[in-house]
């Protein structure tokens, strides 16, 4: 039995002194032209490229961040072989000792999310994850088994908040009557993560919460001081450092956040074109130590 | 290019008289025996027994009812070779006319929600749905590349609004700050029902309701009039032929309603338990009979 993932997760945010968590989202039209398939259309062989990139990402960016995030949804396009392909990423981010935070953001009633939980959280998962996302509009008797199937393990769940997207607040933000729907999905977090605290002070169960809406962000850091906080929409979604600066506690631990396109296909970017897609490696591993040296500059997770 | 869901959704309905949907949802516990797995924590053995399973059930159903309503959690829980029998169990369904509303609840950001719609409803899709079932949660710009792709492939979204479980309220139900957030919701379905809308009055984009909340069924046919309902909770989940009667326009359309374990695992039931495992066909298709017979008997379905 391994311990608490709220414990593992601290651990290695102190380890690697930073809260960047590298998102895994490839990209057809974004691959280095030397891992591209030679038939774009063709699902294996699509999986295989996808397979390539993401390990040699793995590679890359392991002596640099506590975790990575592999995007469930950009290998289940590509049917049973991309889903092949994510099983063995993962495979190999684990070797590497880093965490892996499966993004699928499942959700179902109880009965049906207990498969899902075994899918990713269960002790024969076919893509184990250290946590897995899950989607909260079903109600919290829809959380249940994810959470069970993860304290079981020593595995984590993050459940959607308040997401980074332009539209979010639609329903979210929706005031109901006098607080935000989102402030009422944090309260259930807040107590499933109160019941499983671990050593660290956080539990096992977090919230998604956008970098994109920092005013928000810091309110939730508030609102569920028990929760892991995971923090998307860093770089190409627009929001910056200091915009996610509320999402750490005095210490600098309780949030990760999280960059994808900006790192992993960071020659793609302004600021690394120069080095061409040929040296798409450096660029990586450049982008990463960026974002990792901003990150300590603007918020309190320079303290690690 | 085929005909609008819509439309095809009537079409099928009116033709097997019935608004039935039956949930392929398998359980290796519940299997009849002779299909039982040798090995029952094999992957590669239980996805064959799935396959078999569901492959038997669409032959014995196919002459009764429009549509088949796949789980793809039951499915997932067993990895790449539990979806590739999905892939099969699709493409049988096809095979015998049957339309297929894939049970996903996927929803994610935007261009994340693209590599989703593409594996469900793309013209290479590896799990070809005519519809796919989606989450909400993160706001109207996140439905929007499911509708897209759906509108473009003459195939169907439903939007989860109200779902059948027992705590859906606690934040569906929430008052926003007069009307629940699931009104919200509706009022985004019926916005791109309407924009859908084919030559039968109804859109491309419906909406499951629960049929353990019968009020409120009756309440959101009358708020989205050009939207297909999708009704789960019949049978295992408690609701009766007389709690969805509210679902449907006077003339018995505008709403398909699943049983899943009812059903396909019948001969569990103390009514067709006489029957016994041998027998599970037979109780398979007397069980979806009487189903039929009680629709008509209590709700407008009885004018097809």
């Amino acid at each position: 039995m391994q311990a608490p993932f709220a414990d593992r997760l601290a651990q290695a945010v102190r380890q690697k002194r930073t809260p960047l968590v590298v998102g895994l989202d490839p990209r057809l039209e974004m691959l280095p032209p030397e891992l591209a398939p030679d038939r774009p259309g063709h699902p294996a062989q699509v999986a295989a490229a996808y397979e390539r990139f993401c390990c040699r990402v793995i590679e890359l960016v392991a002596p640099l961040v506590p975790a990575v995030k592999p995007q469930v949804a950009f290998f289940e396009q590509w049917g049973p072989p991309g889903l092949e392909a994510l099983a063995r990423v993962i495979a190999r981010a684990r070797q590497s000792e880093l965490l892996v935070l499966v993004d699928a953001k499942r959700g179902d009633i109880g009965s049906t999310a207990q498969a899902y939980a075994q899918a990713y959280l269960g002790p024969q998962a076919p893509w184990p994850g250290d946590a897995l996302t899950v989607n909260p509009y079903l109600g919290p008797d829809t959380l249940d088994p994810f959470v069970a199937a993860a304290v079981e393990q020593g595995r984590g769940v993050f459940v959607l908040v308040k997401t980074s997207n332009r539209q979010s607040g639609v329903f979210q933000d929706l005031l109901a009557p006098e607080n935000p729907v989102f402030e009422h999905v944090a309260a259930q977090v807040e107590r499933l993560a109160g019941q499983t605290a671990a050593s660290c002070g956080y539990g096992a169960v977090g919230a998604v919460v956008g970098a994109t809406y920092p005013e928000q962000l810091a309110r939730l850091r508030k609102l569920m001081p028990h929760a892991w906080l995971l923090v998307p929409g860093l770089g190409a979604q627009g929001a910056t450092a200091a915009d996610v600066a509320g999402a750490f506690d005095p210490g600098g631990l309780g949030a990760v956040v999280n960059s994808s396109r900006g790192i992993i296909f960071a020659w793609h970017r302004e600021a690394y074109a120069p080095l061409g897609a040929a040296r798409w490696e450096e660029a990586v591993q450049q982008a990463a130590r960026d974002t990792i040296e901003q990150l300590r500059r603007h918020t309190p997770a320079g303290a690690l």
